[in-house]
């Protein structure tokens, strides 16, 4: 019995997008019905070499399959500076729940970079209007590539506004999508008054603000990870419909952190776990609804349930290499 | 960059032990002086497959060298008589901690094996009188090969007794050992009367008393690993100079945790964590000593210890496989 080993590469070709989006839309799911596990993160904190190492364990079961696997992730900000390296490096094992055999080890960043994408999207099928044909990307690095690759499936994306404050950020972003989509290069405010907009920023003091969006503009916000960082003004919050993926994180780490801490958004505020909205007990977009905030912040789940759609396709595909790592007979 | 993938038997040959006691010894020193971090083991728990996961997250510092990884890894009883795979299976992976790099990935099986002998051999040497030439084995399984390869390297061990209820475990265990050491099958109470005596079983119900051992025996109790398990009887206990890994480990799922929940034991009747004793803040054996017992439930510690010989082992011998997860261009 072999483990399958899946490099970036492996991952970025597998992990395909269309499945990865209905595999977290399921895991969203069973989150919010109870038949999930998932410990909270353990941390490692290393001042020493301005990081962390983070430990994301998690199993969960939908109605037509069940998985298992644990992202070992980091966030050191200086790797690219002094190493050449990411700033943010993931592993992932894919375990065989009923045995925990360890099925695959894949790169766990490109992994990252879909399910954060393919979250976006779950989002955006629920809360942004039918005919969304616009899409605003704020923050042209890494994370923003899958926003318009996860988003453009569940609407007809035409016109892509990105903004940026690197030039070459920009040009390799056109780079990338320019064939298939019309895409410029914009304002903030410009790129919120599309019909979507993602905003993919490490920013601590908000750049987003009410008069920068649309009146019926659908935002997920990506960029909050940790306590202090938030992407969007007090008043747009104020004046949006919430929807967060996990209340624990979301008010510890995520875009509401900062005005949640400091009493300005309470949980009233907060109109739903993204759980709540697949599975129906709460409304996502209807008539009435104006602006809406998506505040994600990447829950384990997730990457168990696009790991297992990268495993299938995979082994499917005769893709990756075997390593028989573990002697069964021992 | 690529990261080194070690199958068992690369483990097996590159986890050289006296190398790998150094290092635990190391580790439970730093341990002691605070240089670690270990947060709880997260668990998973799947009944309906009779298992459950864990995830153990270390770093630690010692003076000449830091390490940090992590292990995942499960125990699923039925798995020998299901699907022909062993009950546990680990899978560690080994990072740089300045940048999160990788470096390793390796079969944790084989490792806790070498980390756990290991860590029986560091007691054993504060421990078991300085002259101990003979070793008891109570429980001849997979986990009890690496007590004896262990402790042989800090005890002039000749004589070996070994008990269990299967003849072909005890016939394996000869056939292995029988070259090396002069090795026979005994009672427990014969191998409890040895010099040093390690315990390596999953019974609920102790099957070692105090009239079993020897005046002066130093025990290794490695087989208690959950709530409700034990090997040893409370007069055993009551009458030992007691040694712990970890008090959170050892009084919840350790050798003492039934007596020491049942108010048999108390704070009191613990010695020492094995740290204070290999730092000096507390003596091991002295003339006074009797009979002295190890309490081992196996820290992360360990393990993230024994990766890092491993892994530099492996490197020097050009041993496993470069695989290329991560893309350092994304």
């Amino acid at each position: 019995m072999e483990t399958l080993l899946l490099d970036s590469d492996d991952v970025d070709s597998n992990a395909r997008m269309s499945e990865v989006i209905d595999a977290v839309e399921a895991a969203f799911a069973a989150f919010e019905r109870g038949d999930t596990q998932m410990p909270a993160k353990s941390y490692i904190d290393l001042p020493q070499y301005n990081g962390d190492f983070r430990s994301m364990p998690a199993y969960l079961e939908t109605a037509d399959w069940d998985a298992a696997g644990l992202k070992w992730v980091n966030v050191h900000p200086d790797n690219p500076r002094d190493h050449d390296l990411p700033t943010v490096l993931g592993t992932m094992i894919y375990s065989d729940p009923e045995t925990a055999f360890p099925l695959a080890i894949m790169d766990g960043t490109e992994l990252t970079m879909k399910r954060t994408g393919a979250a976006a999207a779950v989002a955006t099928d629920y809360l942004a209007i039918d005919d969304a044909a616009t899409l605003g990307i704020v923050g042209a690095g890494v994370q923003s590539y899958t926003q318009l690759e996860a988003i453009s499936q569940v609407r007809p994306i035409e016109e892509v506004i990105v903004s940026d404050l690197d030039d070459e950020r920009i040009e390799r972003f056109i780079d990338t999508f320019g064939d298939e989509f019309d895409v410029r290069e914009g304002s903030i405010s410009e790129a919120g008054h599309c019909d979507v907009l993602s905003t993919v920023t490490p920013v601590e003091e908000p750049i987003v603000g009410l008069e920068d969006v649309g009146d019926r503009t659908h935002v997920n916000a990506i960029g909050a990870d940790a306590a202090g960082k938030h992407e969007l003004t007090d008043d747009l919050l104020e004046a949006a419909t919430i929807v967060i993926d996990d209340y624990e994180q979301c008010t510890h780490s995520g875009e509401i952190n900062v005005p949640w801490s400091a009493g300005v958004l309470t949980d009233e505020d907060i109109h739903a776990e993204i759980g709540e909205v697949v599975v129906g007990t709460t409304a996502g977009r209807t008539d009435e609804t104006g602006v809406t905030v998506f505040d994600s912040t990447g829950l384990a789940i997730q990457d168990v349930a696009a790991a297992r759609v990268t495993y299938e396709n995979a082994r499917a595909n005769d893709a990756g290499y075997d390593f028989g790592m573990i002697d069964p007979g021992r």
